[in-house]
């Protein structure tokens, strides 16, 4: 548009000089400016933050993420800009998932898919209609650059189940350019957002090898309607190898299904609710708030979410899934001693705690203003609200003790005999 | 644009007439006409359906919703063509309630809104950076348009709250136009998204007058880590008045809070989450399938989803919807005529599905296309698979018979006598 713009005011001047009065010319230079400012697309386009600002105005992206340190919920939100996540699959989850994280601010995503988008994907959130044809990370990076630009985005067009295409898959997975004193590999997390077995056993594999902490996610069964996020930690949690994975097609190829002119069905809505659940997981799991859940299931039928845990199979087929478990084994003892110098450090913070006169007459307490954040702090957002709020939905501890039922949690019964003798007597007394 | 451009082909008209060669003219015409098709914008805007194809091809928008009939989870997709949805708030969960909608296909969304969007709108999904300053309603016409050109988008820039705001509301909510024959008001379903007592008290007087269904949606508490959906049936159940609500700033005027450079923090994830189960529990309740949830929270800190039920209160101080109970009870006798006669008819037909034969040596049975049609519907989507393909969840209902485990709904426990008796025999046994 541009070009065509210069070679019209180049016209113009031309024209200028072989007429007598300049007046017509002028009119229509002026229109051409007026045209080729209208064309300036996304002219509000935000430039990029320095530093994360917590000020309350209309204009600052990231006033409502800034007030999570002020509510209690995270104790330093900043942290996000550190993180690299590595997203394989940019479909139904992955695509949601990217945006999410993209909004939160977080420092850098890596983009895995070699599939395009079609019309086919318009009943699931973020492509547009005018991307279709694009590869799904070019329209990716399009849409979320343009969401925020502080995001350092590195897009991967390419198959990660060819050899190539693992080798590539592993080595970004190494890249420390972004934070080169970060330990472990150069992510802090990978989300699996595929949609076929062999895909989430290549990211399975890699992460074995490389030691590092991935969720994975199902966002479509076939019927649409539930899905699930797990957290898998090797050597500590199951791998993907490690129990018959609970998405299969069983015997045959998952993807004969697409070829025969059958697909299968979604929802925009299982697949946004899977994609908050894994963001939120990973929001847990990054800024240490909350409880990571290691299994969430989403039913949606019933609106039934099972929880559960699975620990690694002893005789796991995958080798380096096996030496991650004997590395785990072996570093029970400095874990566990870690723990107890975690312990007695709390208690001698406690007898610190104290007050230094034994006598008190008159019950004057010192009251620090550090240690009264650290209290805010451990006792998280949970018991915390600013003056005049109340919660909207009991805590969840409170209303388990309340009720005596889990959130859908598999906890063993408790066959305490006390208890059930305790039981018997009081109904034999009524 | 096009009045520039208009402007500047009729000056280039009133130029060519003075001059002798109109050679430079006709040039500088050809570049208007290149610059104006330029400037179209979305060339891949895709075109209107007439009707929902079920058709696999990655051209197809609909491919994967309509796959939702096949897989025996809705019996006819189609009718969501008929529905017309009204989303109160176009904020973090309306806005993506409404795109959510809008790719499934609902034949007519009205939007409601007064609000414009700004960068402090950006951490949560669906409003983009090159939108801001346009009105919230008009940001989210044009992006729902350009996503579906099928669906019917009406927006209404206005408050409420108002006295002229509520007139407007509860007319456009009668209008019949769009579907004549419809039954009661001129929309199907109500989804109440604001972020405020007093237009969530606006929703429920206007639903109670029309005897209207909605839903009730809070995506972000204070502290932005819970939410919660909640179904509304005028006289059937609690109206927003028949309980103290379950969100609200106690005593102070929660728009205060804004005021005072103090914002409720927010994150994508948690009103994502939130809008995905509100547009979920939507489409079970329009298109039948499911079990639509009365009340569904969320708290994220836990991945816990507490349910209930809320009875009408009897001394509620709305009036109108102390009409709607006296209605509900009035009408008692009809639903249970209604009920039984439905039951009858069932037996009826079990009746008729009898073979014809007391004797059938060879046990050939004559199978009715469509009673096996029925019996797939009946006994829904909980149970049939196509062929290869295995459950990625247990049933939700197996899976509470195994472990006895409600999924957070508040069951009273059972103390049964000869259980415990037997539980403790057992344990004296080992």
């Amino acid at each position: 548009m541009e070009v065509e713009f210069k070679a019209m005011l180049d016209d113009l001047d031309v024209l200028e000089k072989s007429l007598s009065d300049p007046a017509p010319i002028h009119k229509l230079r002026s229109h051409v400016e007026n045209l080729a400012a209208l064309s300036k697309c996304n002219p509000q386009r935000r430039s990029k933050v320095k530093e994360l600002s917590s000020e309350v105005v209309d204009s600052n992206p990231y006033s409502r993420l800034m007030a999570l340190q002020r509510m209690g919920i995270v104790e330093n939100y900043e942290r996000i800009r550190e993180f690299s996540v590595a997203i394989v699959g940019i479909g139904g989850v992955g695509s949601v998932a990217a945006e999410m994280l993209t909004r939160c601010g977080i420092g850098r995503l890596l983009l895995y898919d070699y599939d395009t988008v079609e019309l086919a994907n318009m009943n699931r959130l973020f492509f547009r209609p005018d991307q279709v044809g694009m590869t799904k990370t070019d329209a990716a990076v399009q849409t979320l650059a343009e969401i925020n630009p502080d995001v350092v985005l590195e897009s991967f067009t390419m198959n990660i189940t060819t050899v190539q295409g693992f080798e590539t898959f592993t080595s970004s997975l190494k890249n420390k350019s972004f934070c080169p004193t970060k330990e472990g590999s150069g992510v802090d997390l990978v989300l699996s957002c595929v949609d076929n077995y062999e895909a989430r056993m290549a990211v399975n594999q890699a992460c074995n090898e490389l030691s590092q902490t991935w969720m994975e996610s199902a966002g479509v069964s076939e019927d649409a309607v539930s899905g699930h996020i797990q957290l898998l930690v090797p050597g500590e949690t199951a791998c993907f190898a490690c129990a018959p994975p609970l998405v299969v097609a069983s015997g045959i190829d998952e993807r004969t299904l697409k070829r025969e002119g059958v697909c299968a069905a979604s929802l925009p809505t299982t697949m946004g609710v899977v994609a908050g659940l894994l963001v939120q997981n990973s929001l847990k799991f990054l800024l240490n708030f909350g409880e990571v859940s290691p299994y969430l299931g989403y039913n949606s039928l019933k609106d039934f979410f099972p929880t559960m845990q699975m620990r690694p199979n002893p005789q796991c087929s995958n080798a380096a899934c096996m030496e991650r478990q004997k590395e785990y084994m072996l570093a029970k003892p400095a874990r566990d001693a870690a723990a107890k110098a975690k312990m007695e450090a709390d208690a001698l913070t406690a007898i610190d705690d104290c007050p230094l006169h034994d006598d008190n007459e008159w019950n004057i307490s010192v009251v620090d203003d550090e240690n009264e954040k650290d209290t805010a702090k451990a006792s998280s957002s949970s018991d915390t609200l600013p003056e005049g709020l109340t919660r909207e939905l009991p805590v969840a501890d409170e209303y388990e003790k309340t009720i005596a039922i889990g959130s859908g949690e598999a906890e063993e019964e408790e066959d305490d005999l006390e208890d059930l003798k305790k039981q018997l007597e009081a109904l034999n007394a009524a």
